[in-house]
């Protein structure tokens, strides 16, 4: 195709897993005239050069974001303030500016906060992810049949809002529309507890006795071996979304402490039948998983 | 080959995803004469005998068992006492009498208690399963490269547990032989722990408002899904496993939910360093695992 690209230029501040993986998507489908990158380190800009999936790499986001027509945050939550202070000056009128955070009602306050009137805010969270970090672990089918949550803020532009659709449709990703405080309900339980549950219980373990341990890594396929897949992921992006999602992190906690509790009591007490039930009534929502075609 | 099979005669006490799979690894070897097995429900029986997977059926136990050389229990453990005494006078003398169980110690006792001295008891647990039920269930593969633990007590015939340990070598099984308690304690934390935890997270998402856990469903991918396949697992089986092994997983589950109150208190003190410490050390225990290819 001869049209132009959907973007003329596209900064993506963080390179690591979901922003190379979206600048191989913006490279296979064309979607962008430019791609510049923004990595802290030497290491990280040389390998994105030597991938090919950026134009120019700068430690400096505020390079990095000169002149683009869409910059995406793609780095930790941590690190979202300290890079809307530095590129506030230098972007462009009219700039639209969006995120893959898992997090979006504190982080989106915290935005709007920083960045100029000028520039179109519309948040995003390409629900998808591996345990692998990097610029090189990227792939560009991560996003492909996954789903992508928009939380557009009061006001946004319709025509901003559609062009972030159009980038994700590209990517394979089913979009899916939500405010920012419902986002981080929903993902609470069904994203930030089974991790934070995972790093537990995979805890717990790493603090046996050593030749308990090497059992451990033995007989994990009994179970455990599930939750240290989760367990693996990127430790400062997770503790920034623990940071940043706490209030509704610790709802759910709290829900589930309540739960195990009763689990434990019905165990110390020998209530078989309060425990057949609870089983029983878990195997229906792997049922509706199955049904969704989401298992 | 024309020699002889192995066993003469295998009797199977329940013939669900365990005990159907071992009767076709039986059958597919030639490790059986003659198999035998035995259901509570005409349904199962009629169902084993359709599948060719076994040469009689029963609903009385020690119909299944006369003149068998080999017994094994594969029903769940809450099963096994009721059968031991059924059984007890109807055992040849010699015949050598194992399980599939998950929970050794406890179970070791009472079937001591109730089997004759004439037979030879060699407790078995083959770490394999899948989050389905029943004889159509069961596959050949399912014991392939997965650890069998052998748990012989004080004074076992070393030739019954060869012909056992046999048995599971030829079903592709890596045998493994430990103490039952050790035993109890090792899969209290890789099997019996994470499974607990599992139906806890997924029991609490049932209990959610249906608008919200229509998302759940949705948007399962995120984390949420890794434990839903682990809470599929058998209701029956899993309530006697932790009815059975209940010291080792109140054990288990006390050092578990220390360890979640800590990560609770961090995230709402803010620590940061905290989580990104814990996070980072469970990554090396995936790394183990990849090493051991276990992963």
């Amino acid at each position: 195709m001869s049209s132009a690209p959907l973007f003329g230029h596209v900064a993506l501040i963080g390179i690591g897993l979901i922003g190379s993986s979206l600048a191989r998507v913006l490279r296979r489908d064309g979607l962008a005239g430019r791609i510049t990158g923004c990595a802290r380190q030497e290491e990280t800009r040389a390998k994105a050069l030597e991938l090919g999936i950026a134009d120019a790499m700068f430690e400096d986001p505020a390079e990095a974001v000169a002149g683009a027509d869409l910059v995406v945050f793609c780095t930790p939550l941590g690190a979202y303030e300290a890079i809307a202070k530095a590129i506030a000056p230098a972007l462009s009128e009219g700039a639209i500016v969006t995120d893959v955070g898992s997090v979006k009602a504190p982080v989106i306050e915290m935005l709007t906060r920083h960045l100029p009137d000028t520039v179109h805010l519309v948040p995003g969270h390409p629900v998808a992810g591996t345990e692998h970090s990097g610029p090189e672990a990227g792939f560009p089918e991560l996003f492909d049949g996954r789903w992508c949550i928009l939380t557009p803020v009061e006001g946004s532009d319709p025509a901003a809002v559609e062009k972030v659709r159009a980038m994700w449709t590209s990517a394979g990703s089913m979009i899916e529309v939500m405010t920012p405080a419902h986002h981080d309900t929903v993902m609470s339980i069904t994203s930030h507890l089974p991790h934070l549950i995972a790093y537990t219980i995979v805890g717990t373990a790493t603090d046996l006795e050593d030749d308990l341990k090497s059992e451990i890594v033995k007989f994990a396929a009994s179970g455990f071996r599930d939750f240290t897949r989760i367990a693996a992921s990127d430790p400062v992006m997770w503790r920034d979304i623990f940071l940043n999602n706490r209030e509704a992190v610790l709802e759910a906690l709290g829900r589930f402490s309540e739960d195990l509790t009763a689990l434990q009591r019905a165990i110390r007490r020998g209530e078989g039948d309060k425990l057949e039930d609870l089983f029983t009534r878990t195997r229906e929502i792997r049922r509706a998983l199955v049904d969704a075609k989401q298992a």
